[in-house]
């Protein structure tokens, strides 16, 4: 994907330097958890076996620490505890239309997280981050439902890694096309993208009477688009 | 993810088994065409000094040869030649309401493939992956706009992986919550998600007098839903 010129970096080099740089990460985190926070799911790389695995996942954020959760019969998930793992989350925000293929590109918004991530085992670090993951994905939802039995938290792995090395990515705007270019007749601009959501449909075997709460009736208001 | 009852894998034990069972291999290969040509950024994942480095980036696919382009600059295209990397595209489909947490889910396809990616050296094929890239991004593109000059393909690295080794995974269809709560007082059912586009904004260093062409007032019909 095409950083071009918005290209917003936590660092230059490196994986990241956010560790080293820390001023430029504060000044950037509000950036990390906007993405973070705009988002449904995340991309999970792991190394099983010296090849790369990446597999898409839910996810929530309790301050600095982004919390994953899953089966615990995943292979990933169990082949993540105490390894380095990448977690990317990704916007894309729009189609940008140049008039030459080389400055074709996507607006877009990234997150890109490298650390060690950790099994957790506490029993209510574990609910918490479940209340999280739950909040992400649907705002209002862990008042609303039944939560875990014992049975269901042991079939369920929870994966925390810390924000601690990352790096923010965007591009926005136009094309920025060559400059002889500009002459030519051909279209150029952008076309916006976004995640957009439909109306509420009840489940099939929704029994008579149940009213649809407004948290559930706010998501189809929804949307990634940047703010 | 939850990839629960309606979990499709091409392939049930290891990494993949699509090489063992060509009969799967074949039915599902329709599947997997079907999940990356609705696709617009897959997440590549490759290992770096041993650890996994996951970037969104675009592609195209020609056959059973999937594409990706990006700067020649762009260290993870470069890490990636001849090493094992997996691609994932993952659309998201809905968010499902159980009327428990643990029930909650998500409605996705997902298209994970795994093989040694090679950079591609030879002009036509590199000029055909190009191709590729933008007509997946922009269809119609490729016929609209200035071509690659020798200095932008020179900037340009292609890389190219086999769809031979793939899983399809999806799900689909309202929650499925255990047999008592289905009496609970709670809401259950879905909301759809789709990424969806809006109508084209012109640059605004567009001259005056250029016509908006149909494959470009077409993209704001896209949708990532599926069919």
């Amino acid at each position: 994907m095409n950083t071009a010129d918005t290209a917003r970096p936590l660092s230059a080099t490196g994986r990241t330097e956010l560790g080293r740089k820390a001023d430029r990460g504060l000044a950037d985190r509000a950036s990390l958890y906007a993405v973070l926070d705009a988002g449904l799911i995340c991309h999970l790389g792991v190394v099983i076996d010296g090849y790369p695995v990446v597999l898409p996942t839910g996810y929530g954020r309790i301050g600095d620490t982004l919390y994953l959760h899953g089966s615990s019969a995943n292979r990933s998930l169990r082949a993540a505890d105490g390894q380095d793992v990448c977690v990317t989350v990704t916007h894309l925000d729009g189609l940008v239309c140049a008039r030459s293929i080389y400055h074709h590109s996507l607006n877009y918004r990234s997150a890109v997280i490298y650390g060690t991530a950790r099994a957790v085992a506490d029993p209510d670090e574990r609910m918490a981050a479940l209340e999280a993951v739950a909040e992400q994905m649907v705002p209002g939802q862990w008042a609303a439902v039944r939560k875990p039995t014992r049975k269901e938290l042991a079939a369920t792995a929870v994966l925390a890694l810390p924000l601690a090395e990352a790096s923010v990515k965007a591009r926005t705007g136009p094309p920025g096309d060559e400059e002889e270019d500009y002459d030519l007749d051909i279209w150029a601009g952008l076309t916006t993208a976004a995640l957009t959501f439909g109306p509420p449909e009840p489940d099939p075997l929704l029994r008579a009477g149940i009213e649809l709460q407004e948290h559930i009736q706010a998501l189809s208001k929804r949307t990634s688009a940047p703010l």
